[in-house]
């Protein structure tokens, strides 16, 4: 059974799906949740991103990229399958002869599982982009800690009707790496930052506590207490719904999960905490879609020269 | 037994990844073939592809950008199976209840495989960029075809010492979808406008026919055939040997492999033939960096002013 809300907000993801796929914005890749993106969509998500860096110019960030897999053993060490074991991507091949070759693509003409013998690999999919950061800073930072400034995509196994709920999506991303005091800072600068970028490309913008969602009964417990300590906030933008809002951008204090995860230990010999906040660029584009049409040349004048349009 | 050429080969991978390492430009993630990119390696990518979109500006084509997962019943359309199985990558996630997370969470404690029961998802990794572009076709094709420009993160299980072969990296493609004669055109137009673009960039590079790496013993009748038929060329360009050089582009035509698979049609209702030209983004970066050194501010005027250095 499900309730009127629920019906509603189902034709409203079906609806502005169907109009972003009408546009060339989104293209369908015949999985729930996985979409390729046209140029228009792809073109504001790098002019959004470049806002980010502009505001972030300053501050003397150190660059790192990533691709969107990371090592299965650093994965392991990060307690990511304790709390949302139902969203990781483990990767798996084939490592087999001639004689097993055959086996399996005469599974795949039978229309069966010709995975299931894949013996996992080295890597697992990237669940966040601040993950592959914090096995490289393994050791004693400098005094004044580190600031990292990171884009990957990332993937989370949660198959959604909702267009801002992808599959794979990029988050980017600046990590602090440092003192309680330095990681809070930080966290508190971006909440600010974060309303003014969105406020600036025209989005109403509602900042809230929040938790992760975190996997079964235990995560109960995990999602108060993160709410408890006022670790996560993110910041909501409307997209198909006024009621169920959606998370644009996410600013989170970790205290010393990472750096007790990973050996990452403050100048004064501290375990070093660590904080990021993430953009969702995806999300941010779909909501700017949304607010200010399909069609880019039609924009508000002050959004279209706040992105350089 | 190795041969001395071999040691010579592995000392040459382990003395460039170890400088990379040094000036910033790779970041060690911990898994062979596995490594984040630091600015001024993104920076080069980026001016790179520039040139890429310059050199194809005027084409007309259709932009779409794919994240790195596509649909498994369409990798499976695809026959990568048949001819990869070693390089493919399957997604696979938990989806038990709290007892079996239980379960998972006490074989990680003990060191196990805790992914084993893992079932397959709905997604595999991308094999490469213009997978995804395929099944967006099926149907008629409008009279002269489509030119699609796609850009995607690939996964290849091969993990290697050699930098030049990551586990997963970028392609950028130009893809051609319709009659034998305009995918040959696209090929051959792509092979010289290729070499030129790496000559500009101050890289020596030589053309040359080749085949993909198929698997077992019927994949050596598939590769003689590939060769017999001149389908795909490669421009290769020394990086760690003068010996073995590194395929860097690669330009290939499919004949109605992708056509058939996917039911793509031209006007006239013949199986769409389909060519594509792929350029190796990391791999160009690494060619760079070698022939050109490490800090960019020292490379030739030329290739500075080529890339906007």
């Amino acid at each position: 059974m499900t309730s009127p809300q629920a019906t509603a907000l189902a034709d409203a993801y079906r609806q502005y799906t169907d109009e972003l796929v009408a546009h060339g914005l989104l293209i369908p890749q015949g999985v729930r949740g996985l979409y390729g993106r046209g140029g228009a969509m792809e073109d504001v998500i790098e002019r959004f991103e470049r806002l980010v860096t502009a505001a972030g110019a300053n501050d003397g960030a150190d660059v790192m990229r990533f691709s969107p897999i990371i090592s299965r053993k650093h994965f392991e060490r990060s307690d990511y399958l304790k709390s949302f074991p139902d969203m990781a991507g483990s990767v798996h091949s084939f490592a087999g002869t001639d004689r097993d070759h055959a086996a399996l693509l005469a599974k795949l003409e039978r229309g069966e599982d010709w995975s299931d013998g894949f013996p996992a690999t080295e890597v697992v999919l990237t669940p966040a982009a601040c993950y592959p950061v914090y096995p490289t800073l393994t050791g004693t930072l400098p005094r004044g800690g580190r600031l990292v400034d990171v884009l990957s995509f990332v993937f989370r196994h949660e198959p959604s009707d909702d267009p801002a709920r992808q599959q794979m999506f990029r988050q980017r991303e600046y990590v602090r790496i440092g003192t309680p005091e330095e990681c809070r800072a930080h966290r508190d600068l971006w909440l600010e930052r974060g309303q003014e970028l969105l406020s600036r490309v025209g989005l109403p913008v509602k900042v809230d506590l929040a938790n992760d969602p975190f996997f079964g009964r235990a995560g109960k417990m995990l999602a108060a207490n993160q709410r408890d300590q006022n670790l996560k906030f993110e910041l909501l933008v409307p997209i198909c719904s006024e009621e169920k809002l959606t998370a644009c951008t996410s600013c989170n204090y970790h205290q010393e999960h990472f750096g007790h995860s990973f050996g990452i230990h403050t100048a004064d010999g501290e375990t070093a905490h660590t904080a990021c906040v993430g953009f969702g660029l995806e999300r941010i584009a779909l909501a700017l879609f949304k607010h200010h049409g399909f069609r880019t040349s039609q924009w508000p004048a002050s959004v279209r020269n706040v992105l350089g349009l």
